[in-house]
Formats: structure tokens, sequence, C-alpha cells
């Protein structure tokens, strides 16, 4: 297997994880970037490599550059880098790739569908990597690199990127919104969230049997009004929370009539 | 420790992992009941133990009458069952224990706060058992009766049952309902939902590390208002996820402002 020379661009946690998987798989990280010079030899001392907060001092015979910056900050990056046709991607999922046009003739997304914590370890291999190229034999080349780093590779549009990342905002930001909900509710009454933790598991184990659909339960699906009604009345004096009640138990309602 | 003698009343999800626990825990489950004799017979004969559909038949002497049948099937029967100071308990997390007082001077609520297919394995030790009764004395001994089944049981009001039970709706129901409309979104776009599973089982996870307020994120929590709208706008025409999304949006937005 071919051993890239990559070049990291930032070290937020996108990257922390990144440069781990990356060395991981053999490759050799030959430089990390960083505006402010510590964290970039904070980073680049882990892994005994060199470190820059200078983008004219980038390596210019890597085999790939990894931009792992905001998505804000990308083409302001971009417009400040060099590399006539060398290979350079960056890790946003709702960003569009052609902000790197000015930085080298070929380009791509390197997205991996995951939502990074420094502390929280992460099995990258399990990880899909959304991937895009404006080059095709560069695509095949980048699908090479990331299969070293995860099984799971894929080639997606910019188009079809924003469909999953609005599903990944229902599936992350609003059900971890819906454990906020339920935490701030149960410690207005001091019961302790945790007793909820086993049920919320099994809503997300359950999804490896049937889809979604198959495996809704509660007092909408089996169109219990009655338990609604007295749900929606207990939440009277908490406006949001009882408006989100309703409006998610009507759809779900309309969904499942008989 | 105390063997229990336990008669069982009703055959349906709860009952079929409930059975499996108890016998498991060194208990007897001396008579299954359910109105239909076959599906009793079945539950009896894998358990070796003696089926019933007549209400009449009901054995005299266990030391608990575990009732597992839907909500509205509760009172009905208890008005059936004759027990003179047996302790008998229903499985509800919604309704009052006082459903049971024409079946008996000493009853109770024997709660597993879980969602059950049959298909699913279950580790009930894991399940809390929320638990109340109407006898001081006889809920010590639910206590133990519970704690051979489950490391977690808690007494908990009819009231507090409820506020648990709406918290359930919350991280159970609507969270598979958002899971749902992101698996019918990208049904639409020809996009596999699976690719959301690490991103899911990630944000579970989260739940071992910090409050969920604490493990938001996403672009309402960031107060990102162009990609929100962006969102929006791609969703004009399917109108509730639509309103969903910015319902829900807003909520995050307003919680998080700076």
């Amino acid at each position: 297997m071919k051993k890239w020379r990559v070049v990291i661009i930032g070290s937020g946690n996108v990257s922390f994880h990144l440069v781990r998987s990356i060395t991981g798989a053999g490759h050799k990280i030959v430089q990390i970037y960083n505006r402010t010079l510590s964290k970039a030899q904070l980073e680049a001392s882990a892994l005994k490599t060199e470190a820059t907060d200078d983008l004219e001092n980038i390596i210019k015979d890597a085999d790939i550059y990894i931009i792992c910056v905001k998505d804000d900050a990308i083409s302001l990056l971009a417009d400040k880098i060099d590399l006539n046709d060398k290979l350079i991607v960056h890790t946003s999922g709702t960003t569009s790739m052609h902000l790197l046009k000015s930085a080298s003739v070929n380009y791509g997304i390197f997205y991996p569908l995951q939502s990074f914590s420094k502390n929280l370890n992460i099995d990258f291999r399990r990880i899909p990597i959304l991937i895009e190229s404006n080059n095709a034999f560069l695509l095949q080349e980048l699908t090479t690199f990331a299969n070293s780093i995860s099984d799971i590779v894929v080639p997606m549009s910019e188009e079809d990127r924003v469909h999953i990342h609005i599903a990944g905002v229902l599936v992350n930001n609003f059900t971890n919104h819906l454990f906020n909900m339920a935490d701030q509710y149960l410690k207005d009454h001091k019961i302790d969230f945790s007793l909820l933790k086993p049920l919320i598991s099994q809503t997300v184990e359950k999804l490896n049997y049937g889809t979604p659909a198959e495996m809704q339960t509660g007092p909408a699906m089996r169109n219990d009004l009655k338990t609604i009604n007295a749900h929606l009345e207990m939440l009277r004096n908490q406006t949001s929370l009882h408006d989100i009640y309703d409006m998610l138990s009507k759809d779900i309602l309309s969904q499942y009539k008989k």
C-alpha cells in the first residue's frame, strides 16, 4: 500500500482524531499548520513532525493537503495557499469543494460524517468518509487513501452532502436537544435523567432490527389521545416543551393514522 | 434469598421478558393467565408451569401477582380477580396502582422503564424498575423482589412516573420519529440511512461524558443562521419536516444565545 505524505492544516477536534488515524494507517504527517504556532507545535511534537504558522512555508511535495478548519475560514486559507496541482481537500460537509480552487487545480472533499470531541475516543474505521473531487483520477486515489483509514468510503455530490447534513441535524443535534429537554424537565422534578439511559440505548439498538417507522412506539403511534392530552395539560406552563410535544405528536399521529 | 411464587397475568412483550428474568433469578412462575388459552399455554409450556384462561381459577397462594396487559384492560381484569390481601401489581408506567384495589387490599406498581420487543434481547439487570405500593411493609418486600431482577430499583410516586413517562416520550418516541424523518428524507434522495448510524451512536455515547446541554452541537447551537436558513429553504416543500426543523432550531437558538 502506498504510504502518503500528508500535510494537515488546522488543529481542532477533527484534526486531532484524523492525524492519529492517518499515522495509525502507516501514512506520514509531514507538517501541521496552525495560525497559532504553539497549537501546531503541540500536535506536531506528539507526532514528531514539523509545525508552522506560516502558509508560505507549507511543504510543496506532500501527497495530500487536508484542511481541518472552521467552515468560514476555508476560503480565506485557500486564497493564501499555492500548491499548483497537488491534491488539497477540506473536511467540511457543508461547504463546496470549489472554495479550494485558488489553492490548486486538483481539489476535493474528505468529510468524516461524525461529531468530534477531543476527549471521546473514535474508531475511524467505522466512520463513513464522504469524498468528492474535481479530478476523476484523483477521486480514485482519494478513495484508496480514505479506505486505508475507514471501512465506509462513499463518493457523494455537494447536493447530497447537504441532504445528509440536514438528516444529521435531525438525528444528532435535534435528538440531543430532546435529551436536553428531558434532562431539564426531570431536573425540575428532581428525577435522575440517567434512569432513561437504557431506554435511549434501546431506541438506537432497535435501528439494527428494522426501519425507524417499523420501530415507532408511544402514545401518538397508537393514537392514544387521552395520554397525549394528559401530557400536554401537564406541560401547559412550559411553552416551548408543550409546543414541541404537540407538534411532534401530531406529526406521528398523521403518519400512523389508521 | 426468598424464592417467590409468581403468577403472571397476560402474555405480551413485557411478560415474555419478565418471566425469563424472574425464573433466571431463581423464583418460580406458578401460573400464567391469558384470556386466550393457547397463548397462556405457549408461554407456560416453555416454563413447565400451569396455564389458565379463567380468572376464577387463579392460584390463591402465590407471593405476587403481576399484571402485564394493556393499560385499558387493567381495571377490567382487577374487577374480576379476588385475592384478599395478596400483593398484586401492574407493570404500566402511566396508570394508577389504585386500579387494583378491587383485587386485593395490598397492591402496587412494578414498572420496568423500557420499551420491549419480543425479538430483542433485554438485560433486565440494567433496566430501572420503578415501584410503588399502598402498603409500606410490602414496598420493602417488593424492593427486595425487584432487586433480585434488576440493579436499579426506584420507589416512585404516580405523579413522578407521569413526569418520567413524558421524558421517555421525548427521548424514545420522538427521537425515533426524528430517525424516521431522516430515513424518509434520505430515501427521497437515494442516500443510505445507515451512514448516520455511527453519528447516532456517538450522540448517545456522549451522554456518559456530560449533560446533554454540554454536548449540544450543530448550526442552531453555534448560532449559524446561514446554514439554518439554507436547510429551511431546501425543506420548503416538505411542510411538516420544515416546521419541525424550524421549531427545534429556534428552541436551541433561544437556549444558547450569547
